[in-house]
């Protein structure tokens, strides 16, 4: 195990962390929030001796193999969590570690689950500290490294890196030098972000709400400044830019770059996209038919709700703009269910991704296949290509541990007591990165009611589900640490 | 597809179905229970015609191969089911017929569901016939007829059978020959029932009650002939000798009989049974801890309702002591957990199996693993023989399948709006064979408020809990139509 490389990447984190803070202590200084000048100006030294310290002790050898690319993805995150809750802790908004570390992981993990029960008594650059946190960790702050940082050698180091902090099964290289890959990533997050300020603002939202949700919809987190999310605005042009765009940050950025350099047929051939809009229109439906009733049998006014909360929660993003967890038990179920499917891989959003459905699935039709027919011989294919038997066999172990995750999470933090629908709903909102779940946790409720304990279990389940389960497993795994 | 084969098979099932109904028409006679002879009789004479017809079209070829098993063994027990609930249409008990279904599915599927709110104004004839249908589902239908009917060439045609019909993903002979292996599992099956009636009757239990209760436990099926099912007795020892009893059809019979035979040494290096027993264990004491408070912290007390229920939960047996629906959030979701994981393969008990869950769990640590190092070679091995791939690959796909119909049953079922509790437990309780689940469908509750299309989704998660999945698929899979 390279220690020492562990060590310089993880202080280039809380270098590059440290920078982040800039523009909440503008925004703390030109808005006069003196106690929040400070608590940023102290969390930003801190995070730079910290980091340029770390960075300091340069090791001879910069090489990673996998293992140390999932120590400094797991460890990286964690760290960042810890030194990024100092603002919302030294301002005295947040006085509790655990309450602050969760509100800090809810956001770099974009999940949006809050202990706050009144967010909008919170100064503006707490605000913008708070929603800047998702989108630095929609797009991963290790892809942002890799498309800075000189690489030592050959690009095999960031390849491990990029794998571990990527959503999805399998990792594709857009260009041959990884820096380049992540460039262009970081590049359409930007563009795409600031079409999505753009049509908010031209729509009348004000500035700085508009940055806050565009930084929620484009790191699929949502966290909102409004206690009522975007229900608060009660504007149909907003929920179509906003619901749209959460769509949009839940597809493959893969595809967009196929679609810029003109490769059409990549794009349209792509599985996964299709199926992502298959489940996205059906769901939409079936809950606007389920909803009717609610809504004076209106089919405009339930599409309307139905369509904003099945893009923010199948994206993971989490905003509301009605309380889905007084609708029917149906369209409760149905919301547990995209939840736990998620986006597609590549993309900013959570669970368990569209493509390892899809893996899963043609797997099991295999299955099927060789139960009847123990002759036939046939190979599994996505988009055309064979999937290997390591993917399949990766994907496997990625829905046993998921479970085996959830079932853990969900027995312990039943020791709070609270209803099944509450529990349950609470760790697959954390795991999958959603944030609001049902009852106690529904939209317009909080995880303030949890234990110490259990909000330490949802902390986990956060850092988990954002970067994909076997980091964070295999940085508490004694086969990472032992000699081979 | 052999076609005739099939129906041969299928008119065999439904004589000897019909035979099965003999000691009840004794009961119903000699207690004079006029209207239940009736429906008896009439239900005795249509199986001997249709069974008698369906085996007079004798096949020239009697030689089946993998999809011909499973489809016998899917018709043969939906055949079985449609035609065992006409006693209780006939004698107008339950004169709904798809209640009659349900209740009879639950019944030879080992699930112990009722849709009856009051058990105790049945006859004894009916009572009778409702229990005994768990004792011939335990083991299975199958397996009888493979103990009895003389095999046409060789045995590979029975093994399909038996494979499809018996828990668990490996099948092993105990003996050369099916038909020996079926007759010593029978064998083993009526010598355990019978040492239960015996203990029970000299325990006090009347002797009716004590069939009752030795055909629920041994087939894992829970139905009782009280409406407070075990806890109307309110006798530590009945629940002692029930309690363990249940615990020991969740067994794999295979160890009874390496035991016989003197073969210790598989016996003590079963993986699958000391995972089965430390589970039992841990779930028994974590319980007791749980529920202290509600018992007036009398350890004893406590100890006493877990251990019955962890048990009778854990083989999916389902008898209550206790009204464990109103125990704390965690006791509830850890006998959630319990019903999902169920009992060791090869056993009459329910669920994805404690070795499905050795098998998924050790493959989860071998990606883990190839991830950390992925240059290490290691094998997966279970008991010391190594794990092939198909069978890797049949339980990976039986996971997920098994997830796609909870995931499916339970949106539908959700359409009857009841709470995320009762709706979730049903699914889970039927899905697995279990019988109780929590609030509505709990201990003192019953299935009658689910409404028809939720009965019949349930009546095919007995079906396909108890077959384990891949027969009741095959059967409305086209490929298995399909010539290839």
């Amino acid at each position: 195990m390279n220690i020492r490389a562990i060590v310089f990447y993880i202080g280039y984190i809380l270098r590059l962390e440290a920078l982040m803070l800039l523009p909440s202590i503008g925004i703390a200084l030109y808005r006069h929030e003196m106690s929040c000048v400070v608590a940023f100006l102290i969390a930003f030294a801190v995070l730079m001796i910290v980091g340029q310290g770390m960075v300091m002790l340069k090791p001879n050898d910069r090489s990673i193999r996998a293992k140390e690319g999932f120590v400094i993805v797991a460890l990286g995150w964690i760290f960042m969590s810890v030194f990024g809750c100092l603002p919302f802790i030294l301002s005295g908004y947040i006085p509790n570690f655990v309450d602050a570390l969760f509100e800090t992981t809810s956001g770099f993990t974009t999940t949006g689950a809050t202990i706050l029960t009144d967010v909008e008594v919170l100064p503006r650059s707490l605000l913008y500290w708070r929603s800047f946190t998702h989108w630095v960790g929609g797009m991963g702050v290790l892809v942002f490294m890799l498309a800075i940082v000189p690489s030592s050698k050959g690009s095999g180091d960031s390849l491990h890196i990029l794998h571990a902090e990527s959503p999805g099964p399998v990792v594709g290289k857009l260009v041959p030098k990884m820096r380049f890959t992540a460039r262009i990533l970081y590049a359409i997050y930007i563009v795409l972000t600031v079409i999505e300020i753009i049509l908010l603002v031209a729509g009348g939202m004000p500035f700085f709400d508009s940055l806050i949700h565009a930084f929620g919809t484009a790191g699929t987190g949502g966290f909102s400044n409004m206690n009522l999310s975007v229900a608060a605005y009660n504007n149909v042009y907003f929920e179509i830019v906003i619901g749209v765009f959460m769509a949009l940050f839940g597809v493959n950025f893969t595809i967009y770059h196929c679609a810029l350099v003109g490769d059409f047929k990549s794009v349209f051939r792509n599985e996964e996209l299709r199926l992502y809009f298959l489940i996205l229109v059906c769901a939409i439906l079936a809950i606007t038919i389920n909803i009717l009733p609610l809504y004076g049998n209106s089919f405009f006014t339930s599409l309307r709700y139905s369509f904003f909360q099945v893009s923010s929660i199948m994206t993971t993003t989490g905003f509301s703009t009605a309380d889905f967890s007084e609708w029917p038990e149906f369209s409760r179920l149905l919301l547990i269910a995209l939840m736990i499917i998620g986006a597609c891989a590549g993309s900013t959003g959570g669970g368990i991704k569209v493509s390892r459905l899809l893996i899963l699935g043609k797997s099991a039709m295999h299955t099927l296949r060789k139960l009847s027919h123990p002759q036939s011989v046939s190979v599994l294919r996505i988009d055309g290509r064979k999937i290997g038997d390591n993917v399949l066999s990766s994907v496997n172990g990625f829905l046993v541990i998921y479970l085996g995750i959830c079932a853990a999470s969900i027995v312990i933090v039943s020791l709070d007591n609270l209803d099944t629908a509450t529990t349950i709903s609470a760790v697959f909102a954390c795991l999958n990165n959603i944030g609001p779940g049902l009852n106690v946790v529904g939209p317009l409720g909080n995880y303030n009611v949890f234990s110490g304990l259990s909000k330490v279990v949802l902390i986990f389940d956060m850092l988990l589900g954002r970067l994909e389960i076997f980091p964070i497993v295999m940085l508490f795994s004694p086969m990472t640490w032992r000699r081979l």
